[in-house]
């Protein structure tokens, strides 16, 4: 039986989901509390981040090397709807977008947006006030660059929805429900947005809640 | 003609030039200064980080993404060396690992190295003693680490030499060159770095200089 150890609120392990779930793909789903730092996960996973994905025990961390095993163990299955094509300028430009919006966008955005809002109403620490502006000052450029890259192409890497949308719309879906995406600001980007959001494997993510904190209205509504 | 965009004390930089030495290629080199953010670089990397591996009109920007492209083009041309194994539970630790010292170790340790010690030489600003403080205190949980992969495996992978280790050893020879390896606190782990630095790719990574930094006597010692 193959599991995913994710957590709802961590954009890597949203990733992961929207994967398998474009994928057709229904593992067991395990949640974990990354922040706990618990030994069981520590020894699946020695950076003791989420996602994990457990299959054949092999566990599988992080959502880069999860997103090439499972195109090298389901993709060609996928009838033509391969998330990482098969020509090399493609792979390319899909895996930059992959790195892009899974380290940088993480590191400059989400990263802080999920430590400081979320994760440390768990762990007692404050949150820090400069590190969430500095999350929303950086989010203004990276929506202008999915604006960009939207003006002449159907989806971010090509004519087909690849791991690069999943993974850019997977952290702004965390963003936006902590009301910290102006979605006004770039129309390409909230229309891209709200395909990626439309589809069956985003009902799932729409329908998790942080305790005590409620989403902005647009959050779960497919036509914002 | 393929062109290696790099920087010499850029780890991500030296684990392509290692891989390209063991690959027996041989681009163009051309020097970048990452911290200019010059816009014909950006032009070709909008993330403005080395390296860049320009062949075929492709722009290949990160080490993750030139190692997968590198693989997919010439790995299978390798006599059986490849440097990502072809099963999937190897290739999940390779890839595990790879990003383990390129993400994590450089968050954690070179990226601190580096910046504070070589690129704020150039750019003008003050090092943060903090900073490079943390790096030193990190190094060494990073040191025992590979040591404790050493210990029941030829290489940090398994029975062969991988990206896993190329990586690792490029990240440590920058923090090398600096000084910043406690070397003798695991023996395992300078073991098994003398017989990566002992390669032949290695040669031009240990004849760099910073001008006006001198590496420590054991840098370039092939015997230490």
């Amino acid at each position: 039986m193959a599991i995913l150890h994710h957590y709802a609120f961590c954009p890597h392990s949203r990733f992961v989901r929207l994967t398998m779930g474009e994928m057709g793909l229904e593992p067991e789903i395990s949640e974990e509390r990354p922040w706990a730092r618990e030994e069981g996960f520590l020894r699946m996973n020695p950076s003791g981040t989420t996602p994990v994905f457990l299959e054949n025990d092999i566990a599988i961390p992080g959502a880069g090397v999860i997103a090439e095993y499972l195109d090298e163990t389901r993709g060609l299955g996928m009838n033509g709807r391969r998330l990482l094509p098969g020509d090399p300028a493609g792979r390319v430009e899909v895996r930059r977008l992959l790195e892009w919006f899974n380290s940088k966008f993480y590191d400059e955005v989400t990263g802080y947006l999920v430590t400081e809002k979320i994760i440390k109403r768990f762990s007692g620490e404050a949150p820090d006030a400069g590190a969430i502006r500095a999350a929303r000052s950086n989010m203004r450029y990276h929506l202008r660059y999915i604006g960009f890259l939207c003006a002449d192409r159907n989806w971010l890497a090509g004519d087909h929805m690849t791991y690069a949308d999943l993974a850019a719309a997977a952290h702004l879906s965390c963003a936006d429900y902590l009301g910290d995406v102006p979605w006004d600001e770039d129309e390409l980007a909230k229309e891209w947005y709200a395909r990626v959001k439309s589809r069956p494997a985003f009902r799932s993510l729409l329908a998790d809640r942080v305790p005590g904190m409620t989403p902005p209205s647009h959050y779960a509504d497919l036509d914002f």
